[in-house]
């Protein structure tokens, strides 16, 4: 569930439009104005604001604010008021275009989304960038990491929730012998996790550790330095329980000197429509601080404050 | 463009259900009866003359021509009377299920159609077989061949037509790096064909050609024995020239001995409706023999006054 919280009745896009004009006009920038809008707007809500503002005052809203915001509360925002697919498709686009491609994102993206809403964010990285996911993943990365990659984000999955018993033991059985020979660039690892329905794995992982006593993601432990196998199990986590994968995102994010901002936005700005309720609830279960305390002590100002608004408590 | 010829006014749809229930009903079938309505009317009209069927007479068209018709002309008959999306999703899994898999079937539909057009064809293989065309593929393949093959079919082209021209050169040259050194299971090949989109393709296959002095298929010729430079080379020639490419398949089943019906059939039924007037006519140009002619020589019966009326010419 999201943590979102859109105020009934909603103002009228004009009146909208007309706040966020008067928080941006003048000198200095109203930040709790801009916050007190878009922070408590669907995609569909905020998209309407973005068309009401560029066609009554004839300028375009984002860029507006790029101008106006800095650092990491400009991000922040940025990424937000961006429709979800096209948000995905830019923070795909940052992934690789940094100089180590961070293909855990790039993961998170082929393995949580649904089969559509993948093939949707492809669309808009191919509108935005005249080229294909698939293509800048493989011509930004070598080797290994570039099989598991490439496939993940070509791949179109069965959606349907039926499963094949008789396959999952089998293929829990070929991951069990592929890793077991350490032979993580195995083709059938790849093969599996990338061709198979979400259903189908999820099985196979049942089974796996049915068998073999202890998680798949738990054997793909034994060597971290290696980049294949952190990257499968990436794959695997956030194909088998995204909830639990994401919580662990937020709290490296939080935990790491200094804090990693860009995966703390990304996390909450991708999930604060969506599932931010359950990812908190499986924060507070597993640190016993709630999400937002532990927000506010690692983060400050308005970036602070707008993470808090999106996470549904108050940020100022 | 389409070789079928749909006449006007067209009956009503109840009259070509009538006409159809006619010709399967009692002793006997008027298979001449059923290719003057079927081998005359376009995907809609087909889709509805079996709705129109079903309603009136309570039983399903395509079953009931199953169990009167046989042989070449009820193959036929059946991946015509099909949706164009289900007939590609249909070609594909019997070329799976082959005791050798076809991979020729999989690479047409994989890089002759348009990104969105593969994509419908992968939707109807999983609504039929619940399970996806990379999966498929996947398990009834292994080594090389299933890199390229999956490759193939997973990707989601970018289908712009902007082309980078210093991609082309760079990307000619690795292509011809990894063939000089015969290392045809080159990731960089399977890379670069999978993932370009066409246009950038032809940009590259086209500097191939300028750089290297003949054509990229002309180099992929050396060993017509392997089986990953049969498909590299099957891919090439679908993308850079399908009309071509269609032209030698007809040509190589019909002077085949004994004739091979099911290729035969396929790009015929495949093609009637959209391009199989340009392929007839190269055809005629490459072997001075007008392709009706062709197909009047080497088939029979109802087959052929099937195939003949698909390609415009009267069967009959």
């Amino acid at each position: 569930m999201a943590t979102l919280v859109v105020p009934n009745p909603v103002p009228t896009l004009l009146e909208d439009a007309e706040k966020l004009r008067k928080a941006v006009q003048g000198w200095g920038t109203d930040e709790k104005a801009l916050i007190s809008v878009l922070g408590h707007r669907n995609a569909d809500q905020r998209k309407l604001i973005r068309q009401a503002y560029e066609e009554h005052y004839k300028e375009n809203l984002i860029k507006r604010l790029e101008s106006e915001l800095s650092g990491d509360f400009e991000k922040a925002v940025y990424r937000w008021i961006l429709d979800p697919v096209d948000r995905d498709a830019v923070l795909a686009h940052v992934a690789l275009k940094s100089f180590n491609v961070n293909f855990k994102v790039i993961i998170e993206i082929a393995c949580v989304l649904n089969p559509d809403d993948l093939l949707a964010v492809k669309r808009a990285y191919q509108k935005r960038y005249n080229s294909s996911l698939e293509e800048d993943v493989a011509s930004h990365t070598t080797g290994d990491i570039r099989k598991i990659l490439v496939a993940l984000v070509s791949t179109y999955r069965y959606d349907g929730k039926e499963v094949k018993s008789a396959l999952a033991s089998s293929e829990a059985n070929t991951l069990h012998d592929a890793i077991e020979g350490k032979a993580f660039n195995h083709e059938e690892v790849i093969r599996i996790l990338s061709t198979r329905s979400k259903a189908q794995l999820n099985a196979t992982f049942n089974r796996y550790k049915d068998v073999h006593g202890a998680a798949l993601t738990k054997k793909l432990l034994d060597d971290p330095a290696d980049e294949l196998t952190a990257a499968l199990r990436t794959a695997v986590r956030c194909i088998s329980n995204p909830i639990k994968y994401f919580e662990k995102v937020i709290r490296n994010a939080l935990n790491k000197p200094g804090t990693d901002e860009d995966a703390l936005t990304r996390v909450i700005v991708q999930h604060a429509e969506k599932d931010l309720k359950e990812i908190k609830e499986f924060y507070y279960k597993r640190n016993s601080v709630p999400l937002d305390k532990a927000i506010a002590k690692e983060t400050s100002g308005d970036y602070e404050a707008f993470l808090l608004t999106l996470l549904g408590t108050d940020g100022y």
